[in-house]
């Protein structure tokens, strides 16, 4: 259909005030904090008062499910009215341009009042180009409250904390860590099947879990998986589907040992499809400074022999390894996913930012 | 006079509340709003409430009409005080860059107390550069209340249409159209001469409106002649400009044909010139996928024959087709067009995101 | 110390309401405001409003000092509760990109409640690359309520102004001035030793600057060194240090006649650099189009040969001509100066869009 043809009834959106996702599953913040009669378990949110999120590794099952509590409350709620971050102002440092992830969290911080001060390309900034990310960090002291901050290179944490004295949130550093992505995947798993964010999930709803990447070279998939790995009484197995000889890394090879989770490992995604109840895939792997694609055997499409219930959880932006035809049935949880994002990055902020106590009712 | 010569009376300005054009005829709301005793004809505004704004077809006259007498309010009065946009986040995704009109949107949500999402430069979005429209309308979906998109694509508004559940404004898509310049345009002519806003303008009134420029490959040329066509009470006729074979294209013949305003199309300015109450010039036409400049002979400076009280209308940003030394005459209505803009966008932006109620007084 | 061996105590921070530098020196806004009993001199503040910023030869010794103590109480006081700049809109046009700067402006406009339209990179104007800096004067009257603009050519103030009828900041012309980096410097210096506010300072607290640069075609070391001219009762005297035959310029020659402080030019940093009590060093020169560092002879490190309570400041960014081990020392006065930048913005922009009566108490 083309613009000349639609009427007006056709360019007319209803203005409803809950977003949510064009396709596949809608999921439902309510289910969720039904498990615990609409409470949010406030002391692991207290605990984040002032942190730097850089790690998942910092979190706990409790922290996790807690977050989602918070971000489940918020998706319900209008609040606005309550402006939890009236006068802070984000710094969105994005060394490495991703418009998708950086306004997300400046939807995040203007959605509760806070503001912003952007940096679409932390790259062009001029004749300074040579300035270290220790003294950006310096300079970032009297700027701003929080900074968010996306760099190509793993150590850029740690080069920026040398001076910063404001909480950083890691949007994703190199083939490093992408820890608030991770809490948006469980955000949507556990509105999808509330029963994980109990302790001990009941045996029937735990999930075979599998992962189509290669943890040690893309940060999405190693913190999804480090996060998964704290949910032992809820992911019954974990199945990683790589070509890569050793697609695990050394990062994660000390908590996968001390996991109780079974976790195994094929390069075949065909035989180990028809076992999953999730399948979450990414596509860009880092190779040394640049970026390449997933091997096209690993493409999911809606011929593939996925489980009638299986879902398919996706951080995005896709190529081509998650094909169209897959977003209008019920397998596709990535929408969902996606539009949970917002939601979970205002419950961290609120609670890095120490502001808990403006979201009336909490 | 250099900065160094400055004396400290030539460095201050008076920080009036009622912004205006530097040079050129001032134009006065006030006129257009006598016009129905200072009312605003609502009902054509309240049927804008979560549309999207895509083409100019989807207007009537009467809603042209109601859109210029909201602005006329919009710029007579100071609405911060209401913040009838306060709580609303407007993305404004260039995906072809233009800071004159996004910084446009931008001042006009502002100004309102709404938000914004910039992406100055919707290229630069890193490594998911291949994210397809559909997918970006998707992840827009949570992240604001109203998309305002450009785009180098025609296609581009129907396939981010596919996902996205906002409201869409279309802020120029390829060689398609650019609907809110057009209510720009037709803003300034009804402050200019404020009978054209009537169903049937007095005859010495009217005006033959000449167009230099391509209205089928030129998309700003294309939506005022669309909009024109419909105040067939007030344009008496039309006549076309260009140095090509056929200016109109496709999207606009019909129109064309079922209008009842006569037009001519001629390919030289001279012999036209002098017959002409109004002059819209533009010099971008878009072929194949670039642009280029329209031809010199074109041209219009201090020295062209032009009526004494003509008027030279202009949707900026200019090239050498339209001479600075026109800027202190009577003939400038360009600056005075592009002083309307922000009051426009505000009308209309008001509109579609139902919030007229909360200026008070309407 | 890596991320991964991070425990949660080193990860958090403690919000602090008050921001400061994280090494060298800290500096007292109290100690400032003390040689006034806290008062603020009100009227070279008002006679700010609706002023342009140009050129430090606009000010006098009393102006810069006045400035300095707003913005001592700006930093001292949590003045969002006065929303000072509530309703107005800062344009930050950077046409030479510059994230230091912009953020810097930027975050001032909005810790005080004010918007900002901003253009990080305004070369990228897409198809109007061509358009006139006078055309875009024209274009910002309607769009904000003040502009903050840096641009490569000298000639950019003069030219933008032709249309321009809003105030104008200039945040770097060329190798024209950069007046409030001059603000920001003698701000820090006068937290640093308060008794420089004085019309005389007693003797032994007077100060010998030398100044590592060429103030000819350096804009951040022109400016400071014309603000430095007016402080006749607190600078003994001023050395020059440059490689250049004659590294002042024309703009700088009668100024430097005129002042009664004497002035030497050395090329030689080793000399005179026991002398000095306070050491501002710049690297970056305009030569032609381009930019070229400092020569390396003029390199500081914390084996250089200062007296032991000297101060060395920098404009920032820095490349290697001041060597990180400096930051942990007392001679580091520039952290604490990039620390100031914000508070002086936001009393520049309070009293040039005439505000200052919505600050309580001043």
């Amino acid at each position: 259909m083309t613009v000349n043809s639609l009427s007006k009834n056709q360019i007319t959106t209803a203005l409803t005030e809950r977003a949510t996702n064009s396709k596949g599953r809608r999921l439902s913040p309510e289910s969720l904090l039904a498990m615990t009669d609409g409470k949010v378990d406030r002391p692991p949110l207290d605990a984040l008062a002032g942190q730097s999120i850089l790690n998942p590794r910092q979190f706990d099952r409790r922290t996790v499910v807690a977050i989602s509590q918070l971000a489940a409350m918020l998706e319900l709620r209008n609040v606005e009215i309550d402006k939890p971050l009236d006068g802070k102002i984000a710094i969105t440092a994005f060394f490495e341009p991703s418009t998708r992830t950086r306004l997300s969290f400046e939807s995040s911080v203007q959605r509760l009042d806070g503001k912003v001060l952007s940096v679409p390309d932390g790259q062009v900034t001029g004749i300074a180009k040579g300035e270290s990310l220790a003294d950006i960090g310096e300079m970032f002291n009297t700027y701003g409250d929080v900074v968010i901050m996306r760099h190509p290179d793993t150590d850029s944490i740690d080069e920026i904390r040398r001076n910063l004295q404001r909480p950083l949130i890691n949007a994703g550093n190199g083939s490093g860590h992408h820890p608030t992505q991770a809490l948006i995947d469980w955000y949507a798993l556990l509105k999808w099947r509330p029963e994980l964010s109990l302790p001990n999930c009941p045996p029937d709803r735990r999930v075979h879990l599998g992962i189509i990447g290669t943890p040690g070279s893309m940060r999405a998939v190693k913190s999804f998986l480090r996060l998964s790995l704290m949910f032992a009484g809820s992911v019954e197995r974990i199945t990683l589907i790589s070509e890569m000889a050793d697609p695990v890394g050394l990062d994660l090879t000390e908590p996968i040992e001390e996991s109780p989770i079974p976790i195994d490992i094929v390069n075949d995604v065909q035989d180990v499809l028809p076992t999953l109840d999730v399948v979450y895939v990414n596509s860009i792997a880092f190779l040394g400074d640049s970026y390449r694609n997933l091997d096209n055997r690993f493409k999911l499409d809606a011929s593939s022999n996925l489980k009638s219930d299986a879902v398919i959880m996706h951080p995005l932006a896709r190529n081509d390894e998650l094909s169209e035809d897959l977003d209008e049935t019920d397998h596709n949880l990535y929408f969902a996913q996606a539009a949970g994002a917002v939601f979970v990055r205002q419950a961290v902020l609120t609670a890095v930012l120490d502001r808990l106590s403006r979201i009336s009712g909490i």
